[in-house]
Formats: structure tokens, C-alpha cells, sequence
């Protein structure tokens, strides 16, 4: 490992990016930040569905989870830990009252997705993410216009899911 | 026609299943039940989402709307009436809360699918459902279990779902 690349990973270290020490070996890049997805995985809008949830609280959110084909695969077959290939996507909207539902139904009682507000992604790349770092999973988010999740936000995913040790850091269960 | 179907034709008529008398060759198995689509659409859970919603009441239910190629094609494209080949599926599940995720957010805020309720279809379909009747939809029903709504509950559908006559009967709009 070169001196540039040994500064780097003690200035990530530094910064709390880093939980894991790659071997020496190790690509520093690709350990260094293993949370930080740029790309919005393309096609996901037609991923098929795994379940759908509301977030009360700040969130405020009516949401639906994707899977690509290897996630669906691993959900119906109960397959855990998820392959690597396995992409989950979790599209969320704000929660409103429908107030034309409402008026056919006579009482409010509908509540469907308004606007976008962003969309989140969980890869499993047990190459590209160390599995001692963050489960071999990577994390992404990119608001209603796209742009990706600063590092101070992404830093906060993976603690959440890893409390999900059992089900491979992964809240959702598929709805039959 | 023959005294039989006419006779048919009457007696429907008078069960109020008939809202529209067919031309004199039409076939009256067709257009004196419109609504009661008795078969499962195949493959319908690994159709393209179309939105989420939440209905509250009675139902008390977390749902996810699913479209065929024809009925997300038609709504990416804005394209009203539905052409002939739409089918609509609206699966959905009791809405529960999640004592897993609230215990991992650190309070109360998360509903997710619980157990399947029940499958509900819209099948467009001009020549087999009469667009006078039922705007040339077909309604369905079935129970976790897979059994078909009755008739009196059918009956029930198009009432209500005619009142979004300026979208073609639908209520839901594409989440994007």
C-alpha cells in the first residue's frame, strides 16, 4: 500500500468512515467508503414488489420496497444471507389524504403517495463492501431530483440496519 | 334471440344486474353479468407497481396497485380511456404495526403488510364487459384463499368506481 493511500485511510479512520481495516492487500477506495452509492441502479422503477409500509414521524412517508430479479429470487426461496447481485430499492412519497377518494368513499379514510420525496437502495456486493464493514451491503439514497445522500447522512444507515442481524440488515419482509 | 335468453335477459334485468339492454345480437351470458371476473389473472404479483395507499375504516388496509405491460404502459403514457388488455390489481394486506422496526426507530412509527386480506382486479376488456354497463371494465375480487367475491358484493364495485368517470373508472394514479 502506497503512502497516499495509507494517509487516506488514516484520515478516514480519522473521520469515522472507516470501521473496518482492510488487509493489507485490501483496495483503500473501495473499503474507505463502502456506504456511498452514486449511481441510481437503472430500471429499478420496474423491479417487481417485495411490500409496502408507512413511516410515521418525521418521515411522514407511504413507501413501496423493490426488489431486482436476485432479491425477489432470495425473498420467495427465504434464501439468507441475500446473494450478492441482490439490489433493494425503497421508493417513498409523501403520505396525503386523498381528497377526491374521500369524496366517493363519503369519510375520509384514503391516504395514497403524493410527491416523491427519495429513493434508497441496498446492494450486496460482498467484493465491493467489506463484509466486516457494513455486511457486504452498500447504502444509497438520491432525493426526488437525484442527487445522492451526503456522507454525514449515509453514515447513518448502517448502524440502524445492523441491528438486523438476523434477517441480513434488512427491515423489509416480503408480502405474499 | 330465443325466449329463453330473453327470458334471462328479464329476469336479470329485474335483479337490477342489467343496466344496459345489448343490441339484439348480443349475447346475453355477457352482458348480464359484466362484473363477475371468476378467474385469477396469472402472474399478477410479479406485475410493475403502480402507486401504494392506505385505507383506513373498515378495511384498515395497506395496499399496493400493480399494472400488466398494457396498464403501465397507459399510465407512463397518460393515455385515458385504458385500452383493451388493461388489467389493474390492487393486492392488499392489514395494516399493522411493526414492533421489530419501532424497536430498532426508537419509537412508534412504522405500519408495514401484515396478512393478505384480498386481491381486487380491473380488467378492461370493451367487447366481453359492455362499455354501456360497466365502461368496459371487468371487476373481480377474491379472498386470501382465492375464492371470488359473491354477487351481491360484485354488484358493489361499479357503483363506485364510476364515479372517476374522468379516469376512466380508476381511482389510483401512477406514483412516479
Amino acid at each position: 500500500m502506497g503512502r497516499i493511500a495509507l494517509l487516506l485511510v488514516a484520515v478516514a479512520a480519522l473521520a469515522g468512515v472507516v470501521t473496518y481495516m482492510p488487509p493489507a492487500s485490501g483496495q483503500v477506495d473501495k473499503e474507505a467508503a463502502p456506504i456511498f452509492v452514486k449511481e441510481i441502479p437503472p430500471g429499478y422503477r420496474d423491479w417487481r414488489l417485495i411490500s409496502v409500509a408507512h413511516e410515521e414521524g418525521n418521515l411522514n412517508d407511504i413507501r413501496a420496497i423493490l426488489g431486482n430479479d436476485v432479491a425477489i429470487k432470495a425473498y420467495r426461496e427465504g434464501k439468507l444471507p441475500f446473494p450478492d447481485g441482490t439490489i433493494i430499492a425503497r421508493i417513498a412519497w409523501s403520505y396525503v389524504p386523498s381528497e377526491e377518494n374521500n369524496k366517493v368513499f363519503g369519510r375520509p379514510q384514503s391516504f395514497v403517495a403524493g410527491s416523491p420525496t427519495n429513493v434508497q437502495f441496498m446492494i450486496k456486493d460482498s467484493t465491493k463492501y467489506a463484509a466486516a464493514a457494513t455486511g457486504g451491503w452498500g447504502f444509497a439514497q438520491f432525493d426526488k431530483d437525484g442527487k445522492p445522500g451526503d456522507e454525514a447522512f449515509m453514515k447513518t444507515c448502517f448502524p440502524c440496519h445492523a441491528q438486523e442481524k438476523a434477517r441480513d440488515l434488512v427491515f423489509t419482509r416480503y408480502a405474499p
